[in-house]
């Protein structure tokens, strides 16, 4: 699976500004970034009178247009889905998402507490909170949290989201041949990573293979 | 898979009118319906200033927004992906998908030939071309063509596509339980029809299963 880590705060505190300066920065590193925004509202993104919009208004359950650049989908649910589903949207070549919002989805969460901006952490007594982004570190209400960044040092923020979660989930496999180092998408590294462990933990004494280190070499 | 369908034909035909007319009629009849829009400029969907387009700016590679009513995902592609592949990125829940355009994919195609509109069809010699819908039917341009079918009657080119792809689609797997039929979506009936073939097929004279019919009663 691809990691997934929300950016959480109360209304105003700059989620969107941290965002745009974590996607830049990551982006800046070589990461595919992907990024999912709540909406409760229901939002309006296609623009009246274009083939898309017609395709949809008169009724089309999903509509899709394609260039060799990008595409865009826009589609209907029957339900509200879980963030796990709506990941599940997402192009399997990704190295990181960020949420905006989902604050109570069951997912690692940076929250923003801003000076003079509220009171008390959202998720104080969440234990999926891993860090606070701050400008305001002396304050009470964050007495007794670890990890505290600096809301204004984006690189010390996006350090720890590269260490924490994109190399943890890039260094579970990696993949050396003719003495090339092979770039693996997540399918693939999830596929090469099931496929060994399922084969090894047949082998006596590997029952339950955790780190495999395998060399073969054609003479 | 979903079963795509291209309606073709030259610019200015009719092209974006004959699919708003297929999808207020197949999605009346209770159908999924899905389009793609085939883009050679480059398109710009979303607004400027919303949260998502900050995201795609920022350099994101792929961003999403979420209702509980409806999903929008904008992302990148490292390369121009065939028919195939974007069809792959719909959801499977769909019965159709409907494509503009896409002359040129191996898939089968509807041609509008409008009166006054252009002298010959566009895809006269392809294999691929299963119906012409006009309103020019004796024009000598259609002599040799089997399937023509009046460009402004709907319901009579609905009629066609229920036949052929959809319901073809939708017959292949049918499953009762405790005599309450099951909706299954494409994925499921794939899945359902794979397993049970590829067991079946191990049985003793039943080397090439094609039909079958199971029924089970727990007494």
């Amino acid at each position: 699976m691809i990691p997934v880590l929300s950016i959480v705060g109360s209304s105003d505190c700059g989620k969107t500004t941290l965002l745009e300066n974590l996607i830049r920065e990551l982006s800046g590193r070589g990461y595919k970034v992907g990024t999912i925004k709540h909406d409760v509202h229901g939002f309006e993104i296609d623009k009246e009178g274009k083939d898309t919009y017609r395709h949809k208004q008169a009724g089309a359950h999903s509509v899709l247009i394609s260039s060799p650049w990008k595409y865009a989908l826009i589609s209907d649910v029957d339900s509200e889905k879980s963030l796990d589903e709506i990941a599940g949207f997402m192009p399997l070549e990704l190295d990181i998402i960020l949420t905006e919002g989902f604050k109570s989805a069951v997912k690692p969460k940076i929250e923003i507490f801003r000076k003079n901006h509220s009171d008390e952490l959202l998720c104080a007594d969440d234990p999926t909170l891993v860090v606070v982004a701050t400008n305001d570190k002396n304050n009470s209400a964050l007495e007794g949290i670890n990890n505290i960044l600096d809301l204004d040092n984006t690189k010390e923020i996006a350090d720890f989201i590269e260490k924490h979660y994109i190399q943890k989930s890039y260094g579970r496999v990696s993949l050396t041949v003719n003495g090339e180092k092979i770039k693996l998408n997540q399918f693939a590294r999830d596929i090469v990573e099931s496929t060994l462990k399922g084969v090894i933990s047949q082998l006596k004494g590997c029952e339950s293979p955790k780190d495999i280190d395998i060399k073969i070499k054609d003479l």
